[in-house]
């Protein structure tokens, strides 16, 4: 899948985002760049600018998401654009129409942007490679492909937290197989320039070549979190837990669980993120998910600043000038 | 069901859209030209003109549908109007509320319009004349009565692409029996002075006394589009499929799908019209559904601008000159 | 619970609106004030003021609700804010997220106001207590506990019509003992200075205790409302139609059904309110639910101008002048 093309116009310019495969240093320092000037917005009176005004963001979701829309929705909302939110499998498909008919049909109600998300890995590729040239398509997570902006959002934490990359040691802990998440995060730790990449994870959960992907597999936490950084924990499905590659939840909790002891570990002022929605007592300790190294709220509120920031680029909007941002 | 006196005001203007028959030529005219005004909008960088701006719409869906409640829905907002998107069904008659008592709250709201769809004939009549006198009330589709929006887009977009009415030859193929569409397409084309209308379709699915109406009837696909203009495709219903009045879907395709081979009995330059979602391989062929003849996107996208025209020409806020358009 | 303090700031200004006891009179004559600002605007071609333009508004409805969100939701819309409509039971809780980490993360995603709906009684002040500084709550309706937004409507639309609360005697009829609404009432009525309060409903809805609110009981609706200036009918739910406590519905409403016989002996000018939706024929005969003593519908429309007031001002934006509420 070379969605590294595919998402970039003829002038190198976001058109799409839909994987950080690909992607230049730049191009992801730009993302952050412009996340930057919309992050204080969130802190105003009026969290709102003028920037796609007009615009009509249509949330496409196959699979079910309270969170990823949510902020999707809301981002859309602050950038003044007009929001369709609608749940592909309980409306067209009940009449039988196509994926590639309800495409058709939006593209021809002029909706400007897509946020996909799907069960099926590739499923944002397709839909980028099928729509109008006038539409831009966000991947907001398919399959087990990649779930770019969520990547996105946890490196700019990362730069807010400990302001570069060329030294750090992050440990990405948890059900790195099956996880969109991980594969985002590992390629925009590497093209930031992150020089120690690790993964964490019970044999089943770590896919066997992942070395190839420049990262070092480790199959205890304590010494996969020692000395680190950034710990980086994965949610564990419900799915996950149920299946023959886990014991059980309690017992994953007593092998890979983030505990105050264990975290102890990492590096003194290491700070813990995580996607959400967190699984108390399955991957992680109350006493980690809420104490002074989780940064995992501030992950979602700058994942508001992150998505507005693709939304605004890949509509050629992003804003040039703190000015941009400041007319309201 | 005289709806024709009750749309209009005492000054003849419109103050409800409900039904197509018993409206002057004059005033659909009005309707196509005001949506002339809107069509540009779609393509612009903003989408949006204040026309509405203040007013409530609720969308009053009894019955199931994306599409046409997606494109109310952007149709209003690009108006800049607030939106409530209720689904009746769901919501009040939970708590055993009546419907009146339902209309008499979102009046008591302050609602401007309602939008309604409904399963049974002359609903939105009986609501527009329940209605306090400040409400206006669309017709989004009626049981087997009208469906006056779809009407005028498939008019305004006959009239697009062949500029008059007054020496075509249309046919509307399909289950007309139990079509709303079809019933709302022969008054609005009967109307506007079209001097040949043509139905076309199994007996089963052709009302008797349709001639009565000022059409032709045909019981072959072949002899009902010979040299017409503009052919005019009707959804086959599931149930319909499923019911005894059709012996299969595969059968009706091999008698009545517009196939290629047959839509070269039209004449050559004659345009295949849709109102979707598409049957694929049931009424229509996708050879012709996604080739150079169809329409089918085309009568989405103006279908906004219908839309949008209705909307405010019921609320007395027509754009009555392109600057009320073009100020943003 | 001491509900009372929790929503005041400590310069005694509204920061959430969770219940009307322990507030004081001058809090509710403020509200009544402000609404008293925001009731012209219904009336008008342009019914949005940008007071709270780019704030968000999340309803948390844990409980099914059409009206009362509706009018949240208009009132949020026509003061320009963004709005969240959640239904969490559908959502966040599939996934097992407790709702402590969905408010967590709403609170992250920077939303202003949660608008909370909830069975279980108290569930808004445990969410006041929990939320960060700069957000407010308020309850639209807790269990059996408040439903203060409903109490000020109600009391909004007395004095519009009654003018002063000082001389009234008021029944409130119904299933007093579970109801929210007739909790708020009570106090609402009592602060304002109402002398004579009125409970009526048979022994099994009536609490034992009631009197120690400063109210009468009455078992018969003749005796109870014998005089009274105000009738507040309350709904019977239907799960209690179905339950040991009464017999029937029909045998409900020949004791307690309100009927215009009946109405007559309550003073001549006496009104006729009901939080709805109403159960025609149950508690009140349609003769007295469409009658001229009616003010049923004109508490929907003070409803939307009571919320926005109690939303402008848990946000420290209210209507301080006529202009505020001119400029838009």
């Amino acid at each position: 899948m070379r969605a590294g093309n595919l998402q970039l116009d003829t002038y190198g310019r976001l058109k799409h985002f839909l994987a950080i495969e690909g992607l230049s240093r730049s191009l992801l320092i730009q993302i952050l760049d412009n996340a930057e000037r919309f992050a204080p917005l969130g802190d105003r009176a009026v969290k709102k600018v003028p920037l796609l005004r007009g615009k009509t963001v249509a949330n496409l979701f196959f699979e079910p998401s309270t969170r990823t829309r949510t902020t999707f929705d809301l981002a859309a909302k602050r950038l003044s654009a007009d929001v369709l939110n609608l749940n592909i499998e309980a409306s067209s498909t009940k009449k039988g129409e196509s994926l590639a008919d309800t495409l058709r049909n939006l593209e021809a109600m002029q909706c400007d942007m897509f946020v996909v998300r799907h069960q099926t890995s590739g499923a944002a590729d397709f839909i980028a490679r099928q729509v109008a040239p006038h539409i831009s398509v966000i991947n907001g997570g398919d399959g087990r492909h990649e779930h770019p902006t969520q990547a996105m959002l946890d490196v700019f934490t990362i730069r807010r937290l400990k302001q570069r990359f060329d030294r750090l040691k992050v440990a990405i802990v948890g059900d790195v197989a099956h996880s969109r998440v991980a594969r985002s995060e590992i390629h925009a730790l590497r093209i930031l320039g992150v020089p120690e990449i690790r993964v964490v994870g019970p044999k089943t959960l770590i896919p066997p070549a992942i070395e190839a992907m420049g990262v070092q597999a480790f199959h205890t936490l304590e010494a996969g979190i020692k000395g680190v950084d950034v710990v980086m924990m994965l949610r564990l499905q419900q799915e996950r837990m149920q299946s023959a590659l886990l014991p059980s939840a309690h017992e994953y909790f007593r092998e890979y669980g983030l505990t105050p002891a264990r975290l102890k570990l990492a590096h003194k002022y290491a700070i813990v993120m995580h996607p959400g929605p967190i699984n108390r007592g399955v991957e992680i300790d109350s006493a980690v998910a809420d104490g002074v190294q989780s940064v995992i709220l501030q992950q979602v509120t700058y994942g508001i600043a992150v998505r507005m920031a693709v939304m605004a680029m890949v509509m050629g909007t992003q804003a040039l000038s703190g000015s941009d941002v400041d007319s309201h």
